[in-house]
C-alpha cells in the first residue's frame, strides 16, 4: 500500500483484521486532512490539528505495518517496490503479492516548474506553513515600508485558480486582512490590501452550477476579493505576475505573494505504473486503469485516487473522476473489498462512484453546496460544509480542538495560529533578538 | 522596547495607557512561552499553543506599535536603533527618548559553534519543531534499519545539560519512547532506546537542593533516562558524541540525535550595549547594569532579562539573577514603573527581585518544587507546575486547548502533535508520494 492519503487510508482500514499483512508506505509520518490545509496557510488552524500520525491511526491493527519512506521505484516485474528510508541509508526492497498505489497529485504550474518556489501551493503541510509565513511577513514588511508603491505590492495577494481551494484561500485572506488583522497595525490598514483571484475560465468554481458560481463570486467581492475570470497567468517573478485577458491584453500586477491552486498533475508514480505495464498515461500524468482499478494485464496492481483515469469499457475516452476526498475514499474501500473478495474466491464487480455532491466555503457563514441537484448558498451550505469536515476529520482530540478554534474564530474573527516560522533550522551566530 | 520575551512584554504592558509612545521590536511576530517550548519538541503541544502574535497582545494598546525586524545596531550616542525589516529592504532607524533592551540569551555550545547544527536546542520555536522532526525521524529510520549497531545509534538520544530544560526534555523523550510510541512499531521496540542526560556537575538540577536533585534523578531513571553526571561533552559529530568523565576517561556514544541545553550566552545586543557605553561585559556576554537596570552613564537606556548582570552597590562581584521567566517579568514591570516614575518626577528605587521559588517537571505526575525552603517532589509539585504554567500562558483560547491536550495526553499517554515537518519549502519535481 503506497500513500497514506484518503485512498490509502481507507484501503488499509478496509483490510483491518483480515488474514493479510499490509505495509503502508508514505513519505510523511502523518495522514493529512488536505481539504483543510488552506486553513493552516492563513493561521486559522495549527498543522497538528489536521494531521494525524499514521502509526497512531493503525496502532491497534497488528496486521498493518507503517513505513516512512520515499518510493523510488516500482519493480512490477519482480513484484517489489523500492524505498528510500528517511535518514540517508541504503534503499530497501519490499516484495508484494498485491500492490495498491495511491500517490495523489500536485499542481502543474502550466509546465513552468520555475514558478513553483515563487507561487507556493497550500496542499502540502510544509508549503501551507510557508505560505502562512509569507502572507504574514508581507503585512509586517508593509508596516515598515516607506515607499507607497512597494507597500501596495506587499499588500497585493494573487491566488491562481478559482477551484474550491483557490476560492477558499482567497476568502480566507480577505477575512484575515479585513477582520483578523484590523487594528493590529499602526501605519497600514490591512483591509486596504488587494486580493486577486485569477481564473482562466469565465467563472469561479467551474465544477459547480453557474448560479452557485455567481453567488460565490458575490460573496468573494463582499470579502474584498476581486475575481479575475478570463485571465491566464503568463509569467511569475519574485516581484510581479503577468496576466493575459481574453482579448490578449497583458497586465502586470506587482505583488510579493502568489499562491498557486491551478492545474493538476498526477504523482510520478502514475507514470512509473504506466511505464511498467504499458498502460496509457494522459497529459495530466494519470495512468488509465481497468474499471476495477487494476492495471491492464497486472490484476495484482491496483491504482487509486487523483492519479488515475478509468478506462471506459464501452470504448469511449477514459473517465476522470473529480479529485475529491469522497472519490479517493470510495476507491480505497473498493480496493480493500476487491482484495478480500479475490482471496475468498468471491466474484468481483467494477468500481462505481457514488456522487455525494460537492461543497465549498467562502468565508464566515458563506458557502455553496451542490448535492444531487440541490443547490444551496449561504449559511446553510456553510454549516453543512463545517459539519461534514468535522465529521471526517480524524482523531477525537482534533475534532474537539478544531471545533473550539472555529467557534472562537467565528466569535472573535480571530486566528489563533498566526505564526511566522521560517523553517530555518538555526541562524548561526544570532542567538539574541 | 527591543525584545518581545517575558521582560519586554511586561515592560510594554506596564506602559499601557500612559502618555508615552512605545515601539516594540522583535525579530519574531510572536511572544513565545519559552518554558513550554520543549513540549513542542516532543509533540505534546503544537507551536501555536504556546506562541501568541505580539500584534494581537497589543491590539488594544493604541500607544503601542509592534515592529517585526532584526536590530542590527544600537546607536546610543544619537539615541536611535537600526532595524532590518522582514523582507529584504533598506534598514530603518528608529529614534528613542528611552530605550529598553531585553534581547534574552542563547546556548553557548562551550565555544564550539560548529556543534550548533548537530546538537539543536529547544528554546526557539523553529529549533523545537526541527528537534521534533529529528527525534521522530530517528524512530522511523530505526524501524527500517537492518544493521543492529546503526539501529542502536538511531535509538540513542543524548541531552546535554541537566538544568530544568534538559531534565524535562529527557523525561519527555523517555515517556515518548516508553508510553506514547509503545506498540506503534513492528520491527523495533521504542522503549528499548537509550536516553542519556549528560551533566558536568555531580547532580541534576544543580539550582535545586540536593535532596530534590536525587528525587529528580530517581524519577528520570524510572522513565528510562540515564543521568550521566560528572560527564562533559568533548566532541559532537553527525554520528556520535564524545564524553569525558571526572577521571579523564573518554567514552564515544554513537547517536544520531543530540539536544543541547547547557551553558548560556547573552544576546549580542548586550555586547553592543557594553560597547556603546563602556560598561563591563562578562564571560557569558552579559552587560553589567546599575541597580536600577540602567546603563552606567546612560540613564535613558535600560537593559533587562537574561542578558544582564547587576552591579553590586557594595562593590562586590556583579549579581547574576537566575535566567527564569519570573525574573524577566519582574524586571520588565520594574522598567515600566521606572519610566513612569521619572516622567512624573517621582523618586525611583533600585530593582529588587522577589524570589518565588522554582519548579521543574520530569514526567507524567512527577515534578520538583523549591518554594521558600518548602521542598516538594512528586504529584503535588507536578500539579503546581501545571497550574502555574497554565496561569501564565497567554491567551484564553490557548489555555483551554493546552488544558485539553494535557488532559488527553495524561489519560491516553498520547501526544497529539507528532508531526515530521521538514521546513523544506518545496521539493522540486516530486509532487506525488
Amino acid at each position: 500500500m503506497v500513500g497514506g492519503g484518503f485512498a490509502g487510508l481507507q484501503a488499509t482500514k478496509g483490510l483491518h483484521g483480515a488474514d493479510v499483512h499490509v505495509t503502508l508506505v508514505d513519505r510523511n509520518n502523518y495522514h493529512l486532512f488536505q481539504p483543510l490545509s488552506y486553513q493552516v496557510a492563513t493561521g486559522a488552524l495549527s498543522p497538528a490539528e489536521i494531521a494525524q500520525p499514521l502509526r497512531r491511526i493503525f496502532h491497534d491493527d497488528v496486521n498493518v505495518r507503517v513505513i516512512m519512506g520515499e518510493v523510488t521505484d516500482l519493480a512490477l516485474d519482480r513484484h517489489a517496490i523500492v524505498i528510500q528510508p528517511p535518514e540517508a541509508g541504503p534503499e530497501h526492497e519490499l516484495p508484494y503479492d498485491s500492490l495498491i498505489v495511491a500517490g495523489g497529485s500536485a499542481y502543474n504550474y502550466f509546465g513552468h516548474d520555475e514558478w513553483r518556489p515563487l507561487a507556493l501551493e497550500v496542499k502540502s503541510l510544509e508549503s501551507a506553513i510557508e505560505v502562512r509565513a509569507r502572507i504574514l511577513r508581507a503585512f509586517e514588511a508593509a508596516e515598515l515600508e516607506p515607499d507607497p508603491q512597494v507597500r501596495a505590492a506587499l499588500l497585493t495577494f494573487v491566488i491562481v485558480g478559482a477551484g474550491p481551494t483557490g476560492v477558499e484561500m482567497a476568502g480566507q485572506i480577505g477575512e484575515l486582512a479585513r477582520d483578523t488583522l484590523r487594528g493590529d497595525f499602526r501605519a497600514i490598514e490591512p483591509g486596504q490590501g488587494r486580493v486577486l483571484l485569477v481564473e482562466t475560465a469565465d467563472r469561479v468554481l467551474t465544477a459547480f452550477p453557474a448560479s452557485l458560481s455567481e453567488k460565490a463570486a458575490h460573496a468573494l467581492r463582499r470579502l474584498g476579493v476581486t475575481p479575475m475570470t478570463d485571465h491566464t497567468v503568463t509569467d511569475v517573478t519574485s516581484g510581479a505576475v503577468e496576466l493575459k485577458d481574453g482579448s490578449g491584453a497583458i497586465t502586470r500586477v506587482p505583488t510579493r505573494t502568489v499562491i498557486w491552486a491551478a492545474g493538476v498533475t498526477a504523482s510520478p508514480l502514475a507514470g512509473m505504473l504506466g511505464h511498467g505495464c504499458g498502460a496509457q498515461v494522459d497529459r495530466a500524468g494519470r495512468v488509465a486503469v481497468e474499471p476495477d482499478l487494476t492495471l491492464p494485464g497486472k490484476p495484482e496492481v491496483i491504482a487509486l485516487g487523483d492519479m488515475v483515469v478509468l478506462r471506459d469499457p464501452r470504448g469511449g475516452d477514459p473517465i476522470a473522476l473529480p479529485g475529491l476526498a469522497p472519490v479517493a475514499m470510495q476507491e480505497g474501500r473498493y480496493a480493500a473489498k476487491l482484495i478480500l473478495d479475490r482471496l475468498a474466491g468471491r466474484p468481483t464487480k467494477p468500481f462505481r462512484y457514488l456522487d455525494k455532491g460537492q461543497l465549498a466555503t467562502i468565508g464566515r457563514g458563506e458557502g455553496v453546496a451542490d448535492i444531487h441537484g440541490l443547490h444551496l448558498a449561504g449559511p446553510l451550505a456553510w454549516a453543512t460544509w463545517l459539519l461534514v469536515h468535522l465529521f471526517y476529520l480524524i482523531g477525537f482530540q482534533n475534532r474537539v480542538i478544531v471545533l473550539i478554534r472555529w467557534a472562537v474564530n467565528f466569535l472573535t474573527r480571530g486566528r489563533g495560529a498566526r505564526l511566522i516560522t521560517d523553517g530555518v533550522t538555526h541562524r548561526p551566530g544570532s542567538p539574541g533578538r
